[in-house]
């Protein structure tokens, strides 16, 4: 049941203690769901009350601690041995007086790990500023220091394994489109082409189920055009209107995104083919220049010359890492592809290049999900690079 | 565009501000995207980056604060007036350097709110204990206090309006919970079924446009049913299979749970149906004492005897509120229906109910969304509670 095989785990979580080891942490206590995944295959959506990792240099394979109810998805979706389940009891689930993490720090105290460096995940959404509070109380003798983002940077290059996985998001993510571009249609509730698309994210492909993405369709049209993050409503569309679609596909949690945009019509107003030309010949020189041993900031000086030219300005980061994720969000949060991210680009990097413009009269978003391979890169999925017309 | 009348969140904000003033609270910082949709209207998925709402006893409108790319959505989704949509430059995005507190303790400093008594939601998903620490250096004279739940409390009894949408949601739950039973069959692959679902929740009704739930379709089955929180493979249902269902209707984040459980055959195992009917019959008991009045570890208690000739046992709470939600959870962390918790029932507070019972030779799912009336109770949709076979 677990995604990969034993071996890989195992070399996941050396490598997370190499990392420890270099910035001095002896305890890892890992609280994204995403790091949890990747360093066990534990899955599950119990992320929405406490539960961690332990990842300890005195021991072989990490600590799973969650609440009652989940030992047995631990059991079933992870390679760990029994005794390194621990499950807290259901009264510390939302109370005012007990806390998860008072559990926690009984189970590191048995373990006598309760006078080591201890790296937590500080600026992370699944670990709040209680957590730290009691741990930090209950662990009088620890020294806590920052591991936000540790385990995201060893995910950072993809094993051949998920360089599969990713392969398979991408035809799942082509599928998605698809069903997106025949189901968007004049009269037509958005809510119904929403409906649409979310079955084709889950039902994958024949050999391959879908699964449930970190970000829902975003799908906006009419005055949501000046705007990234909205959803759907039951309007229908109109002729000649504008459809910003940020989709993906997903396989084993993980994603390769795909975004386009529809003009419901034969002649797009010409502020919005203009921008569409421009984005698409900075997204292509920028695509064009990936490779290895370029930095992230090359990446998006490439695309910010290449538009040059024009009066396109995008403010935001051009792009960032992706994989494995759960949500709110399939961005990794190590690369930015933006200026003063000089991170070196390796094989089996794995980037999500968005050039999203949202104005007052026009919105454009399209993408790429590219995998950088020996020599340059290649994206996740088959699917024309363009501003497609339909009418 | 926003989901209720500017005097419904005006009348909020007022009750809000009223539970400030008892708790001598004199700046709200909320990050809880529930909480900030209920004061302001706003929605959009962009909580995957930090933003907040600021509520002044000094000013009438709270102040939304969010990332550039979404200030266009907080004026689409929000009666806000311009001055209170103030947004961030890009670069505080995942940065390692500046951080989004330092801009909204800028604001807070501009505002002259910064010697004031500020509370936070300490304990929450979406403000993170970096979050905390930087506000706090940032800010050296204000005093920092919890103010965990104080919104989810002011949420807790919903307006007529409210209930109107939980009913709009109740009747997708019932179309989902059906479409859920048409789909699953002996052959069929798990994540279609997932897919027909989950088109079912985001399609709504002829009338309605669905939502997209706080918590994906929970479907679990085979070895799975020992455990509550998975979701679906490309595996295909086998004669004589238990599925167990933890669905829900959503309409405009308003949340009505359906849950239950499918056998794929005439005859379910003797342990299976014997767990239904204690089941079964405990959670009608809980159904028929609620009413206003009544505490909420009074209805656990009459489960919990109604059950007691049996060796049936839930160490989880039965239910909590309901109302409300965004990911990873559609509970409103106010009520649970456990020992200890002596909150009083009262008319248009919103329940589910969820007995759910995960051993290792068997599992069951029944539930029940209700809302209480003036003199009992009322389910949100009109659905047989029962196991269901299909066979």
């Amino acid at each position: 049941m677990p995604a990969f095989s034993k071996e890989e785990y195992t070399e996941r979580i050396q490598r997370t203690k190499e990392s420890m080891a270099e910035k001095g942490i002896e305890l890892l206590l890992i609280s994204q769901p995403a790091n949890m995944n990747y360093l066990t295959g534990y899955d599950g959506w119990s992320f929405y009350v406490h539960q961690c990792l332990l990842v300890s240099m005195k021991q072989e394979e990490p600590v799973w601690i969650g609440r009652g109810m989940d030992a047995n998805g631990a059991r079933i979706t992870t390679y760990l041995s029994d005794e390194n389940i621990i499950q807290y009891a259901d009264d510390y689930v939302h109370s005012l007086v007990k806390h998860p993490m008072h559990f926690v720090a009984d189970v590191i105290k048995e373990k006598s790990w309760d006078k080591e460096t201890i790296g937590v995940e500080m600026d992370q959404f699944y670990f709040t500023h209680r957590s730290y509070v009691e741990l930090e109380k209950s662990l009088p003798n620890a020294k806590f220091v920052d591991a936000n983002t540790l385990v995201n940077w060893v995910r950072i290059i993809k094993s051949e394994a998920e360089i599969k996985f990713m392969r398979r998001a991408g035809q799942i993510a082509a599928k998605v489109m698809d069903t997106a571009i025949e189901s968007i249609d004049v009269g037509v509730r958005e809510c119904d082409a929403a409906a649409k698309i979310v079955a084709a994210q889950y039902a994958g492909t024949e050999e391959y189920a879908g699964d449930y993405p970190a970000i829902v369709p975003l799908m906006m049209t009419g005055e949501a055009i000046k705007t990234p993050h909205l959803t759907w409503t039951e309007h229908i569309y109109e002729a000649d209107a504008p459809v910003l679609l940020e989709l993906t596909g997903v396989y084993r949690r993980y994603h390769a995104p795909i975004a386009r945009t529809i003009f419901l019509g034969k002649n797009p107003p010409s502020l919005m083919q203009e921008t569409a030309d421009v984005v698409l010949e900075g997204l292509n020189a920028a695509i064009e220049f990936v490779k290895p041993g370029v930095t992230a900031e090359e990446v998006e000086e490439t695309w910010r010359k290449a538009i040059a030219h024009s009066t396109v300005v995008k403010e935001a980061r051009l792009g960032y890492s992706i994989g494995l994720n759960y949500p709110p969000d399939w961005g990794e949060q190590t690369i930015s592809l933006r200026p003063g991210d000089k991170t070196v680009l390796k094989p089996n990097m794995a980037l999500h290049l968005i050039p999203g413009i949202w104005h007052e009269e026009v919105g454009f978003e399209v993408d790429a999900s590219i995998r950088v391979t020996e020599t340059d890169n290649e994206s996740l999925y088959d699917y024309p690079i363009d501003l497609i017309l339909k009418g």
